[in-house]
């Protein structure tokens, strides 16, 4: 397998500019497919900020004030984990070693986990939540641009979300104590620009042509209205 | 509900000498079913311990040398969050509220993991897997005095064993690097002890007579000769 082979790809009609339609949802997927990289770069990618999603969820597992928070954030790890062996068994089915394909991955993931690490366990537990979050929605509309049979099993296995576990936790402990808000707030703020980083990292295959900013930007605003509601759902501001 | 509360069990022929049997495994359980705590009691216990075995794989995870380490580890995490959540499940079956039932058991679990705790990653993964394997054989053996229907569902939850994993793991690291063997066997040796001090810990409820003595011994024993054929298994001395 290579990591920069390039593979042909279905036609798509030419959508380069963003345009109100009954979805803006599938406009944005349908950009973003014609930027899909090779399946074994996808997942190799997909699995290795997965692992890393996991391993900051456990911090905070480890760090929790109470049993009652560390119960919640294991019902977290444990999604976190089934969607990391989906990708792991997707990895063995197209015949590659899974540490081969993450290897590759490892340390622009573990710097993109430094940037995004804090001591705070709050902070913890929203960079678990909207890193993860965001890198959901955009490895679930990059999977667009795979074959149909991994494209189905991988889009099923990304699809669980326990986000509303999280946003319990934040919520009872935003009322609690009203000045994280703000605190937290920011620290959403700053986690955007890094995550929206590591994804754009995803489409730059090298080798290929720089993708068209024009046509990336409809995907990424979409990803930031996502990110915009959720912080909404904790009643922070975005 | 009560952690303390002592409730009706059914009688069983006393069999208060070890005996060579065709199935010694069977007289122990029996020999376990008459000490089995109450069923919170017993559910509070097994989570926090197996919570615990989570944080320790989980931190082993985080400080693995290669992405190939970690992968594994991640399906040995997997197995610990699905046995922690049959437990939690059958906790709220009870009705009652997992953080409860382990908080009573929080600060005991924390001193036994800060016991076997190391900061060496090999000698962490044997703690996971020593004290796992243990802890397991005896909650599985202690499940026999549980009613039957949570008795059923517990033990095909404890079940699941990803040992092999483990085993192939420490097994490659030995043979790559031989002067571990003698470290990691005096490491394995250590957990013994302060393993089965926290199982017998389970067995000494407040208020009831101390447990025979003389029927404990063959339930030690036979977790330790189990404890001997693993430690061969990695071809390490116990």
């Amino acid at each position: 397998m290579s990591l920069f082979g390039r593979r042909p790809r279905p036609v798509h009609a030419p959508k380069l500019k963003p345009r109100r339609s009954s979805s803006d949802q599938a406009v944005n997927r349908v950009s973003l497919a014609e930027l899909t990289p090779d399946l074994p770069r996808y997942l190799g990618q997909a699995a290795s900020l997965q692992l890393s999603n996991f391993e900051v969820v456990s911090g905070a597992i480890a760090h929790s004030p109470t049993t009652r928070d560390k119960v919640a954030l294991t019902r977290v790890a444990r999604v976190s984990l089934s969607k990391l062996e989906g990708l792991l068994e997707e990895i063995e089915r197209g015949g590659d070693r899974p540490e081969e394909l993450m290897e590759y991955f490892a340390a622009p993931v573990e710097s993109f986990r430094e940037r995004t690490r804090s001591s705070d366990w709050h902070e913890t537990v929203v960079t678990s939540y909207i890193t993860a979050s965001m890198l959901t929605d955009f490895f679930l509309a990059l999977a667009d641009g795979l074959p149909p049979a991994p494209r189905e099993r991988i889009q099923k296995v990304l699809s669980d979300d326990p986000s509303h576990i999280i946003v319990e936790q934040l919520r009872s402990a935003i009322d609690a104590e009203p000045v994280l808000a703000s605190r937290l707030a920011l620290w959403g703020r700053r986690l955007v620009g890094d995550t929206l980083l590591v994804a754009r990292s995803s489409l730059a295959v090298p080798g290929r042509v720089a993708p068209d900013e024009a046509r990336l930007e409809p995907v990424f605003t979409e990803l930031i209205a996502a990110h915009t509601r959720r912080m909404d759902a904790l009643g922070l501001t975005a």
